[in-house]
């Protein structure tokens, strides 16, 4: 447990387990105070610096609104108007961009996902040489291998439905952080299908979460789409720690036996990446040749009364029927609410040492 | 008279009597005390999503100025960048979108005009698919069919010139609200030639508006652009319903006789949208054809000492002189400003429940 | 020295010395207390709009972050989105949409560099256009002759390091505004190679200023290379009144001798336009052909301790190496971090009238 002011948010897994604890403490808090007046000046007139390599309406509009509920003001960035340098042009060095902007603002999120890098890996590269020289925390608005803001708006909600307080044992949503009440819960997170080709970050970040908090992890896909290893051995870590399981399955529907949160996802092959260049069409005509990795009520009942998760926007009709999505244990409106709540958490803890 | 919390602000035709008057007090009374300590946080922190489909200078400035000094944050958003679902492209669903947006916003404004649509009335239909599913208010920032906040603006400006303690009889602004200030008036709307295809929103809200507030109704355009039939019935309705009188007609020198207000503004005709796309540059080859459609001093002085009104931005020497609406009955200045007054004030009820 | 509320700021030439002076005084004192009470509400709530012809992301955080810090709110505006009346298409004239914009806000930034305007000069054309009809204060962001926003940076970060409470006699920044603290010293600009065509903007501010704050100046270019002639005639007039050396040199190392400030940067040719277009390539390949004009330690080492200084962003390698940009004697985030704290007096002296 150590001081927050100035730690970069990139992953979760390379927070201290009491730190996310306080830091998810706070975001319930926040939650049930929302412009509460200890709040509402937490980070007053500084500036919070969107970096958008990749555009977004969810990300920006919570960011957005977390900067704003804690009395700050976000500047909506797009980097393709920076003139940075690069292997072919003259530009500027992330080494002058960082110190500069250390003098302007008090927080750097940034957004890159697949299609604006020529590899895995490149968007996290980015984040980490940006944390470099940037005194301000860098916090992760989502990039190709992470998506720590989600991890925490993930675990908000599922406590918040399967707490004892909680939605599914009392109807309504439970109101404190409780960092137990996933202990021995079951997360399915199943690949689906569908023409979209999308990010790993909100599903590895999710099993590195769920597992941190003590859950038993199922991974679900069809051969070929694995997770990144490096990922995946971190998660499995996590539960070898908490004594839980760590499976993954091949199986479209064997792994709804018994979980509590089921989370269904498109998601891109290890072979997205060729020759510095994402294959998109390609990923999406191999993806069309899986069916029955929907997620739908049918499987669902085989669930422990699971509620079923996404990070949204989801692709109804391939990664979900509208049946589950729309149904009385879905929580989607609720972790997508959470975003703000988190992020307003970590901002108060990063730029402002609110939690120090 | 009812609660305007939650209540969209789609066409003012839409709300009764009392409730514009309602606004429309509260907006002569802010204009009045603009930087006031009563309305300063009628909106402290909140948030104001506003969706561009098509790009404004005027409308973005006064939406978002009216934001800020209510308090609030206005987020500048272009729907380009939301993932939407469409009958050709996986995405997400105005159902998902926008019981999302509740969770963090107070007000969503909406702006969609001709050319980002494939026929008549499918930006009124967006609106309405988001105000379906959005508990916070929907307020139209110019849609195909209707622009309300143009339509406050406009009778705000009428009033500040006609009303007795107005600018034609004292030198200044009228500063209070009259709601009879415009009985009787007479309201020449009429079309204008230039090549700029304009869209209907504007013009059709006015007439809407002049009538309810009991002014006698010209409308003079060349055969074949009529107005939307449904709305020139409510408007003639109106009229009616005040015992006022509604003309139509097609001689480009009639209408000023007697006038009060004189609106000219191009606008495009019903045939402008074909198998689904709109046909501008035909529309604007059309208008062409017509001459003699300027708004001019010497049609002016046949006029009641008539003001000369447009919603901006003019074409200046098609759809009027220079020597008109930089004249000393043009009142573009006063009406544009309103803008700002109107919203704050329909932002306040509708957002904050202010006049609840 | 008179009132300074509503007065344009387009080049420090315009200004009285006097009221530089104020405004620099401003500048330091509020870099000391950059959150004290005395400045958080000078533009509470009000309007800054920023005008980008041009992108820029320095220009944009420190304007947005200057206004935010005064309790304002800086909307970004990208012109493209303005129907502005053009000689080719139908649209609104300045004089309608500054008149408008003057009931919304109350100030007005306009960037516009060389690659948006068809002839040097119109650029500033444009900025006196806007300044003519509207009553705010129009503030140049860069504009295709001047920079006045930088021009203060670069003289604030001068006085820091130069004055003899300053960085290079006591090791710390000087704290308060010393005008004297620039008699004597000795500024080299140098034209600097590298492959982008820069604006003239920066550098044609630094000379002017430069020259006011009684510095001796020295130009150093290839032939072929001119500033503007107004520019360096009223430079040369400057260095007059102060009894103070201007020179020119072709020389690309002779300059150095004895400097206190070195200013490298590459620029355009007097031939970048022609023909109503930008040469870019053109202007590239021929800079190209210069060698030996990049700032390095063994030319550092001819200067009296001489600082380095820069606008950013820097082409590192071509206009100066890593060594000079990142030693000991760079003050190059310090200039930056002055735009904030230069605009921020700026702003609050035209906009407010605070120093009135």
């Amino acid at each position: 447990m150590g001081n927050l002011k100035y730690k970069d948010f990139i992953c979760t897994q390379e927070w201290a387990k009491e730190d996310l604890d306080r830091v998810l403490k706070l975001a319930f808090e926040m939650k049930q105070d929302r412009f509460g007046s200890k709040y509402l000046d937490i980070l007053f007139r500084k500036q919070f610096f969107m970096f958008f390599y990749n555009p977004s309406v969810r990300t920006r509009q919570s960011f957005e609104a977390a900067a704003t509920e804690l009395g700050a003001h976000a500047q909506f960035l797009e980097p393709k108007s920076m003139r940075l340098k690069t292997a072919k042009s003259a530009g500027e060095t992330v080494e002058d961009a960082a110190q500069v902007m250390d003098r302007y603002a008090a927080g750097l999120g940034i957004r890159i996902l697949e299609d604006k890098i020529a590899a895995y890996g490149q968007g996290d590269d980015l984040l980490r040489e940006y944390a470099k020289w940037a005194k301000m925390p860098v916090i992760s608005m989502a990039h190709d291998k992470f998506h720590p803001c989600q991890g925490l708006a993930d675990v908000m909600g599922w406590i918040e439905w399967l707490a004892p307080q909680g939605k599914l044992a009392t109807g309504t949503l439970a109101t404190t952080f409780d960092p137990d009440a996933l202990k021995g819960k079951k997360l399915l997170l199943t690949w689906a299908q569908g023409a979209l080709c999308r990010s790993l970050c909100s599903v590895q970040e999710a099993i590195l979460i769920g597992s941190r908090y003590g859950m038993d992890v199922t991974v679900a896909h069809p051969e070929g789409y694995d997770l990144d290893p490096e990922v995946v051995a971190a998660a499995k870590m996590n539960c070898e720690t908490n004594d839980r399981t760590f499976e993954v399955t091949h199986d479209s529907a064997a792994g709804y036996d018994g979980a509590h949160v089921v989370y269904s996802r498109n998601w891109m092959s290890p072979e997205a990446y060729r020759d510095g260049e994402l294959r998109k069409q390609e990923e999406i005509e191999k993806a069309l040749g899986y069916r029955g990795w929907t997620c739908t009520a049918e499987k669902m009942a085989a669930t422990d009364n699971g509620i079923y998760t996404h990070p949204m926007p989801i692709d109804r009709g391939s990664e979900v029927t509208d049946e589950v999505a729309s149904g009385p244990n879905s929580c989607i409106y609720d972790v997508a609410e959470n975003r703000l709540h988190g992020q307003k958490a970590v901002m108060a803890a990063t730029m402002a040492g609110f939690l120090d």
